[in-house]
């Protein structure tokens, strides 16, 4: 079946609680599920697992802990309680993978120095995820989020980070929007290898909508989406490709109808 | 005196014509120019050289040629006569340094022969740049601008390019605001050397305004600008530092107070 590596983000159906997003999966035969933070804290991480187990929706990934320069747009800065409760919650709705955000630069404008801070704060998390059986995933953000968001913004820097570690606790996030424009892709996928651990898709909206909330449904925009799968696939990662799309239209859409979109399109713009 | 190496770009001050520009910077005790083809053109080369030299503004750097994908955001595709003619205006004021700007994704989606047609469309126009005594400056733009404008995204990719070619002809071009985020950005600026031909300064404003005009005066936002002029000037550029800002609210402004903060801040937030 073409859609069993489909996973849909959460944050792609924004409209729906978790509990609807996770029913509309399993009707529209979608297994896997990206999971964030809020809304299973919020529904209870019990009460999820068994919704997840009822529906037979596993989840791709946790979006997310980190913030390790202190610097979070959304408000807070570096909260080693929140990162930690993170940790718990996916390991409570049997999830492995929890995406870490760098966090943007810090007020004295010192990149070095924050990325060092993004280094120690990932040291610093390890232990407590590896004896919960989580792994963090280091996900490079897109250049353009550098200054609020995360300091963390190419693959091969984010693979300097990476290799630090011990693969069974510390692996590599790609998410199309953030990497297409790299020269350096195909290399540095090569280069990642397995210690890629997650793999998100949606396109680059021309012109751009937003300087956020500018991703598009795969195949609406300027990445050739099926390349990067081929060549995150040729690196040895078989597990799901989760959709993640931030933009308002898609939002302000029936989810029913977003879902019905993605499963049609997915073998043709996001599959090899 | 502390400005001595401070150009503007005429975008800085839209709102004036290119004879208020000269007339202005001229009045300011700012010597360069970072010029336009288009007002140029308009204006007359041989009145505009002539206003230069009676004001004693010289130019840093003619906007621009370019865009070889075919993909140009503001309009036409890859026009070979509208890139000899702005050779021609560049030699007739006077400048030597012509940025050129790659253009964005061809509709194939297919980046590696995007990137291909940068370097052939160089490589064509050299020998006319040439024989006009014009050298040809490579310039990355922002990685969140691979789409629309330029498949050229980093400086690494830019040295790629440039040293093809006689450093007689072709050269690099820095800007702050396109290259700040790089994890490789000293590397690249050591690898460049002497292969620096134009340096732009602008800041990146914390939140965005806008895709494309979210540039700040120096000092106004994220980019730790006086560390980038020390790595550049220890590569061995000297010349002069061209102040370019696309930003609504700064264009609203009264071009003279804009000159008034430029020159203010310059010594504190442009130079090392």
């Amino acid at each position: 079946m073409s859609v069993e590596r489909l996973s849909i983000n959460q944050i792609t159906v924004k409209a729906w609680s978790f509990e609807e997003t996770v029913r509309g999966l399993a009707r529209h035969g979608i297994g896997w599920i990206g999971a964030w933070v809020g809304p299973v804290e919020e529904y209870g991480p019990e009460r999820a697992a068994a919704l997840l187990r009822d529906h037979g929706v596993r989840v791709s990934s946790m979006c997310r802990a980190g913030f390790f320069t202190g610097k979070n747009p959304d408000g807070g800065g570096l909260d080693h309680d929140a990162n930690r409760r993170a940790v718990d919650l996916t390991a409570a709705i049997g999830a492995d993978v929890l995406y870490m955000v760098s966090g943007g630069v810090h007020d004295d404008l010192n990149l070095a120095r924050s990325r060092a801070a993004v280094v120690e704060g990932i040291a610093e998390l390890v232990p407590y995820a590896a004896s919960a059986g989580v792994r963090l995933a280091v996900e490079p953000l897109h250049p353009m989020m550098c200054a609020e968001r995360s300091v963390t913004v190419t693959l091969d820097q984010s693979l300097d980070i990476v290799e630090r570690f011990d693969p069974a606790h510390v692996g590599l996030a790609v998410d199309t929007y953030n990497v297409w424009w790299d020269p350096g892709l195909d290399a540095a996928l090569a280069r990642a290898g397995d210690r890629i651990i997650g793999y998100q898709v949606c396109d680059w909206l021309v012109p751009q909508p937003h300087p956020t909330f500018g991703r598009g449904l795969p195949g609406d925009g300027a990445i050739d989406i099926p390349a990067i799968t081929r060549a995150v696939d040729a690196a040895g990662f078989t597990g799901p490709i989760e959709v993640e799309i931030f933009n308002e239209k898609v939002w302000a859409r029936d989810p029913d109808d977003v879902l019905g979109a993605v499963v049609a399109g997915f073998p043709h713009h996001v599959l090899p």
